[in-house]
Parts: C-alpha cells; sequence; structure tokens
C-alpha cells in the first residue's frame, strides 16, 4: 500500500518538472514569462495538483491523465495568490519566505501574470492530449463553478468585505467554503471526471472535499494562532491584529479543533462509502488535520 | 441588403439585453455583481460582440448562435479595461465618461471583478445551448490564444515595457497586434467557426481581422491628436503628453493615415475572396476607417 507522504513527494516534483514547460513554450515577453513562473516555482505543498493525481490512483488510472488539470488548478492557485498579495488587496510582502510577485515584478505586472496564468489555465484543460471532448467541457465547466464569482472570486469578496466585522459562524463558512473549499473541491472532482469515476462516487467525493477544504481552512485558522513562522514562511498572529473573524475566534481554539474533528470525521465517512478502496484519500484527511505548514 | 450602421444599432442593443442576464443569475456577493455589472453596461460600441453576429449574418446563419460567444468577448474586453484603468497600470479616473471600476468599487474590487468577468467568460461558451463540443473546445483554444500571454496580455506587457522608449514600427505592431487586433479577431474567427464556414474561409477571415484590428488601433492613435474629447468620453493628447510611441509619431499624421487606407485595403482584398459575398464586413473596413470615436 502507498503511503501519502511518499506520493505527495514524488508527485510534486513531477508537478514541479512539468508545469515551467506550459509557461517556457509561450510566445510571449520575457518579463511576463518570468513573472508567472516566478510565482508558480515558490513552492509550496502542491495539494490541490497532487490531489487531482491522487484521485486517479484511486481508480487505478494513469496519472498521465491529470497532469494538465493539476497544472491548471495550481496555476488558478497561483494567479489568486499573487492577485490576494496586491497592496490593494491583503498587501503581503512575503509568500511562503519569498518576497511577493508585485515586490519583485511591480504591481502592474504582478496584475498581468495574474491574469495570464488565471487564462492559461483554460489552454492545458482544452489541450489535454489524455483527455476527451466530453470530460474537457465538464472539467472546465467545474472549474468556473470553482474558481470563479460563484466560487474562490466570490469568496475573496466576501472575505474583504467580512474583514474587521464580527462574522457569524454561517458568514464564516461562506467564506472559507468559496474561497478555499470550492477550488479543493474541483482537483478532486476533476480527478474523478478523468479517471471516469461513477456519478455517485463523483458526488459523494464533492461531499469528501467540501469537509476537507473547510478542515484545511479551520486548520490555516489554528496554525496562524498555535503555529511556527519559520515552518509557515509567514508571520503568524496577523489575524488576531487584524481582528479577523476566525474559527477559533468564533469557538475558542478548542471549539476550533473539535470542529476540525468533525470536518475529518464526515470526510472520512463519504470517503469510506466509494466503490473503490481509497486509502490515500483517507491519510489525506489526516495529514490535513495535522498539518504544521 | 442591410446596413451597418442599422445592424450596429439594432444588435448593440441586443448585445446589451442579454449581457447583465449572465451576472444577474450568479449566486455572488451583490457587491461583486455589481462591479462586474458596472463596467458591462458602461456603454462602449460593443464592436467585438457584433462581429460576432455579423460574421453569423454573412453565412446566412441564426443570430442566436452567437450570442453567448458575443457576450463572452465583450466580458474579455471589459475585464481588460477594468484592469488597464487601475492606478498601477494606466491610472485613468473616466473611461466612456464615466468614473473607472476601481474609482466607484475601489482598487481591490476592480481586481476581482475583471478577474471574475473573465472566468465567467469560458462558462458562457461551455454552456452555450446553440454550440457543439467540438466548436466550443475550438473557440476556447482560439479565446486563450487572443486573449492570454501569447495576446492581449502579452501586448499589454509590452506595451508597458514600451512606454517612453523609442519604438520602432515593428514593436509598435507587435504591441497592437496583440493588445488589440487579436481579441477582434477572436470575435470574426468565433463567429466564422459557429457559422461553421469553411477551413479556407476561416484563414482569410482571420487576414482581414488582422489588417482590421491594426487599423482600428491607427485611428486610435490619429483620434488622440485629431478626435473630440466630448465625442471619444475621455481626455485626447495623452499620447503625446506621455511621450507615446504611435503610428503618427513614427509616420507622420499624414503616414499614419496612409497606412491606414493600406490595412483597410488589404482587409478589403481577403473578404471580398470569401466564399460568401459579405457586405457588412466590407462596410466595417469603411466605418473603422472613418470612425470619430
Amino acid at each position: 500500500m502507498i503511503q501519502l507522504t511518499d506520493f505527495l513527494q514524488t508527485r510534486k516534483q513531477r508537478i514541479e518538472e512539468a508545469m515551467p514547460v506550459y509557461i517556457e513554450k509561450l510566445q510571449a515577453p520575457e518579463t511576463l514569462k518570468k513573472a508567472m513562473l516566478y510565482s508558480l516555482e515558490a513552492g509550496g505543498k502542491r495539494l490541490r495538483p497532487i490531489l487531482v493525481l491522487a484521485v486517479l490512483h484511486t481508480y487505478k488510472q494513469a496519472e498521465d491523465a491529470g497532469i494538465a488539470t493539476a497544472c491548471a488548478i495550481e496555476m488558478i492557485h497561483t494567479y489568486s495568490l499573487i492577485h490576494d498579495d496586491l497592496p490593494c488587496m491583503d498587501d503581503d510582502d512575503l509568500r511562503r519566505g519569498k518576497p511577493t510577485n508585485h515586490k519583485v515584478f511591480g504591481e502592474a505586472m504582478a496584475v498581468l501574470a495574474g491574469d495570464g496564468l488565471l487564462t492559461q489555465s483554460f489552454s492545458l484543460i482544452v489541450n489535454d492530449p489524455f483527455s476527451s471532448s466530453e470530460k474537457k467541457l465538464r472539467i472546465i465547466s467545474e472549474l468556473v463553478l470553482s474558481a470563479g464569482a460563484e466560487g474562490m472570486v466570490g469568496g475573496q469578496v466576501a472575505d474583504m468585505e467580512g474583514e474587521s466585522k464580527n462574522l457569524t459562524l454561517l458568514e464564516l463558512q461562506y467564506i472559507h467554503e468559496n474561497k478555499t473549499a470550492k477550488l479543493l473541491s474541483f482537483s478532486i472532482i476533476s480527478g474523478a471526471i478523468l479517471a471516469g469515476a461513477p456519478e455517485e462516487d463523483i458526488e459523494k467525493l464533492r461531499k469528501y472535499a467540501y469537509h476537507l477544504g473547510i478542515a484545511f481552512q479551520i486548520q490555516d485558522d489554528i496554525l496562524d494562532i498555535e503555529g511556527s513562522q519559520e515552518i509557515i514562511g509567514k508571520p503568524i498572529g496577523s489575524d488576531t491584529t487584524n481582528e479577523k473573524t476566525t474559527y477559533p475566534s468564533l469557538l475558542t481554539i478548542q471549539g476550533a479543533k473539535e470542529k476540525l474533528s468533525d470536518h475529518i470525521e464526515q470526510a472520512k465517512e463519504f470517503v469510506d462509502s466509494l466503490s473503490v478502496p481509497a486509502e490515500l484519500l483517507i491519510q489525506m484527511c489526516d495529514l490535513i488535520a495535522k498539518r504544521d505548514h
């Protein structure tokens, strides 16, 4: 049986080898390509793209079929980080311990590098040599729902509008479902579509992914209190300083940890009821609950 | 025979009725939807979306088949204007005589409204009830080439990098081909794909569109010198103030006008050699050469 830690390590490398190829071959101004590559290559866990491969692995399908979609997701995630870090948004100077995109390339280029990554991600899916027309269109449709106004972009707006406000748990949940969970969920669903998983499994995986995504965010909030700046690569305690509503601020740190456990348990239940054993996806739950960065 | 001026007027209305529907139905924060709608509804000639319908009309196909793609193009064009107007880019306060998006909604919301419009445009194409899977995928592939790093985004970067530099005619051509001509070209090509035009016609239309797009930009440069601020809706003379390289600055105003004529003539030649008569597309050449805003 494959261990998730091995899977993560080997597939991270595979994703990191594949991604730059899509950018380097572009006929585009060199500075733009450099700015796009800079943030794509800034590291990170590559959790979202690896989830695509993990689902293909679960259904015993060749992981090659997931590379293009996996890289597309990492491009979307990266574009969102570049735009979130802008002075007019979160105004962050550091990301994963390195200067943010606009600190290196300037704000205008950072906006355009984000726009370029977002647009290009659709090209990877459309030109995926391993996918069928039907799968491509379904994946693009899911991607827009996850990444656009009805997903990540909408979540970011709600997050901005909720700053320094006292949010209810429902409002906080809306933000995280849209800002974080939907793109994680897209990784899993696109993997399932590519794998040709049964429709019932796809719906169970959607629920698994929802709980996993919320758990991911709760752990993020907990790390901002209990984490180590050196391991995370960015200052901790910023939520408290910014008077942000978080799971710990609403539920106490103990309550947040219980909520995290609940979501992890529910995620496991959905994945346990799939038509195939899904050891990697179960291990993913524990990894997210216990991650330190 | 239909007159282009009538066609423009009636189809502009049709596009302006169709566009808001795609935004209003989104399950997204109200402010985001307002910001997206604000710029979509800020007017403009709607030339790009109308070109899709004009090509369908040319091939005697129902224009309904072009509405979704036409609206998608206008969303892409609008997102690019919102991001171009940002303080870190062109820092414009007015667009079509109205305050720019970030002046009304703030910079962060303007970035996100642009991101939302760009992402949503793909949804319109994927969910187009009149299109086939094959056409949708081909159109998305063309859209990425026109709007992304290899097209409009790349052109915008080259434009930024060329500011206050003395550009050669070739460099200026590269900027305008990418920043302006490719999206105009996409309108025409997507219309041709939707119409089921013969492949040879599609390639001729690509060349027609290229010359039309460059002509459009040359006329833009001329209008910045000879135009009327009241008609254009923004201050004129800004290119000279910003020491921008333009067609008139490289070729003199007379030379620019001759270049404009050349491109218009070449556009007409390509469109004259199509397998169908294309009266609207010929009239479009004259309209662009003589436009005053």
